[in-house]
């Protein structure tokens, strides 16, 4: 116990991808390991978007962090939300008290970013965690619910119109898989309702989808969009948005019961109140090696670090970089503790990665491109490999397999909203026993 | 269309065993059928534990009843909560609208029954629907977690006390399954934890266990549950439960922050307001043909109905009871429709299981009794069988063998708590963004 003790206490906020990357790289490392975040489970972000679109079970893009936490002697699980950190005193506050630590890897996160947009963040779905998630899920069946026996056709129509915006990653994904739930097994569910009123829309501020790819890829994007009937405006920009109208810089007005936000994303709060210079979105400006510059056994690493690649661009906001940055910071904690110098953080880009929706998918890896089919089985591959757990992964296969053969969707429950401000208009039937 | 108009309208309120079993059985029958829920899904009730105990997630035991629709081409869903009942008119009001109807089987099911007693039924966990399931998942993970870092001996103590009260099916189920959730995964899960601490009651009023079943069972049960860890105490009857501490009568009082009341149960509210002469528990006393006294084109099935067999004692509320009632009641529209009279309704008995544990169960079929392993084949047989959907069926497999080979559950997820009385005083983090 006492050897215990003399070792030195590392602490990670927040088992995400960055997280989780450091903890695996201090394995059988002579540290106290203690792992901090406010849920009890990592969360495979990247399908967040299949929750949403009933493809996948919430359960089962979630792993129990004690879960991974059990092959590693040297780690300790604490579920606390952090309310602040104690630079100088070198302790975290948090919900269930104060945690001391001698070094800290701050893995915090994004949160959605709405650009000032008030009514957006009251009414728009937003799609970071796993309960909002479920919530679009709820929404969306909802919707159809309420559809099918709305006789009124301009309620109808706003009730059957989506809007998706942005066309990054997740917008593209989230309108794709979206145009197939609907076009596909909710026609099968729905026989009354005239699909021909459902209209999905993915709107774009800038001139062309997916940013971060080459050209032509954004383009195949587009024509497979429009294949599946998602209309696709460029320059299209949403000023506001009360829950039933969505209204564009220049006064178009969409009636819409629906609008998933995904235009952006930004450090967590809590990276607002370091008292650190901020960098882009709230970013941490950390210095090359993930330290703070004034506190050197303090690392900052995935959304809420900024840091530049050698041409001067800032880093994106994926797991890739947060594994990679985790997997530094754990290093340079060993290197310190070695008393050498920290090594600074570079990144070796994985490539990018979007799913259209079936057989349709676009890649850049390397400077190959792959679009299609190919695109999609690696895709596949890549996402099945980074789920955690062997079981998360069989059923997700399952349920993809399902959904490939049957062209079905395997969750298709409304279950209750658990927030407290419910965004859903549409609430139905009441609670309670019937 | 018209033709479509002509045929009788059968309105069943309730997707539950029996409200399926009457669907199937009206299958190219000439009618038009509405099926009328308050929930988009059916829900296999007799699994309800394994979600409250983290074996199963609860997407797993629900199917959607627009799914079960699909095949059946004179059926139509729709989602409401059906508030009132007129007879005389021979309308529904809901949530979203009245319903008309030319006949009418009501399978609204049971609610829990807590005897009158208003503070356990504010504070005590309860095991009917898939969200209060969820909520003892929660609650349970939640209360590790914060004795994980409890230091005072007898608040840790309190965290740690389950108390399960009901020697059904239900309390016997959910208590194996308790010291099995505990002492396997959890035990891994909190190695700093001493298991010493845990202790597991299961309160029953009466003397025996299972009283459905031959005395030579309850016997097998009581022992299984034993070696189990389980702390049975007969003739105890809780009186009241401030979410802190049990108070039975006699006296005696047990401080757990845990009580699940599986003690009783009744017909659904809606079976008090028909203004239909009721029996035991609340339920309404149809005529043997499961036909209301006045209203021949009203059946009762399931939970809601009272019913008595040739020995005078009243029929069960249990799966078996309504699949078969529902069944009965389709086919006694049908009579009616061709100007025949209705049948009564006899129950053949397939026979009671009830599961204690890994390898452990208890079966009485047709005079045959199981015990141990053969009975828990039985058990596991006749549960796979009996969920909707095969991919639920093989996805509900893949976690039971994963659990049995590893001794482990899949579903250790602490997810928001969904209604809107939280009864988990541990409230833990807070919410929000970190």
């Amino acid at each position: 116990m006492n050897e215990k003790l003399e070792k030195p206490h590392v602490v990670i906020v927040g088992a995400g991808f960055g997280g989780l990357s450091a903890i695996r790289a201090l394995n059988e490392s002579p540290v106290r390991l203690t792992v901090v975040d406010q849920h009890n489970y990592h969360l495979f972000q990247p399908l967040l978007y299949q929750v949403a679109t009933a493809g996948v079970s919430a359960d089962e893009i979630a792993y129990p962090v004690r879960a991974f936490l059990r092959r590693q002697k040297n780690a300790s699980f604490h579920l606390a939300q952090v309310k602040m950190v104690d630079l100088k005193a070198k302790q975290l506050e948090t919900d269930s008290g104060a945690i001391a630590y001698d070094y800290l890897i701050l893995g915090i996160g994004g949160v959605t970013n709405f650009f000032g947009l008030k009514s957006v963040k009251e009414n728009a779905f937003t799609m970071k965690d796993l309960d909002e998630a479920k919530e679009i899920r709820n929404h969306l069946l909802k919707v159809f619910e309420r559809a099918s026996y709305e006789r009124d056709p301009q309620r109808r129509r706003s009730l059957l119109t989506f809007v998706v915006v942005g066309g990054g990653p997740t917008g593209v994904e989230s309108a794709g898989a979206l145009s197939e739930l609907i076009r596909l097994p909710l026609a099968k569910d729905y026989p009354a309702l005239d699909l021909a009123e459902v209209r999905i829309l993915l709107l774009e501020a800038s001139d062309r989808l997916l940013a971060a790819m080459p050209p032509d890829l954004s383009a195949f994007t587009l024509n497979a969009l429009t294949r599946k009937k998602v209309e696709v405006r460029f320059g299209a920009a949403v000023e506001s948005y009360d829950g039933r109208q969505a209204k564009l810089k220049g006064g178009e007005t969409i009636p819409a019961d629906t609008l998933i936000w995904a235009a952006g994303v930004q450090a967590s709060p809590l990276a607002g109140v370091l008292g650190q210079p901020l960098g882009r979105q709230g970013r941490v400006r950390a210095l090359p090696t993930l330290q703070l510059p004034e506190h050197p056994e303090v690392f900052v690493i995935g959304d809420a670090v900024y840091l530049e690649d050698s041409s001067g661009a800032s880093l994106p906001m994926v797991a890739p970089v947060a594994m990679q940055q985790g997997e530094r910071a754990a290093k340079n904690i060993l290197r310190l503790m070695q008393g050498s110098a920290p090594e600074i953080f570079e990144y070796r880009d994985p490539g990018t990665l979007a799913t259209i929706g079936r057989n349709q998918a676009v890649a850049a890896i390397g400077g190959f491109k792959f679009r299609g089919f190919p695109a999609w089985v690696v895709w596949l591959g890549a996402h099945i490999l980074r789920i955690i757990g062997f079981r998360n992964r069989l059923i997700v296969l399952i349920n993809w397999a399902w959904d490939y053969l049957f062209y079905d969707r395997a969750v298709r429950l409304i279950e209750p909203d658990c927030r407290k401000e419910v965004k859903s208009g549409i609430i139905l039937p009441q609670e309670g026993k019937p």
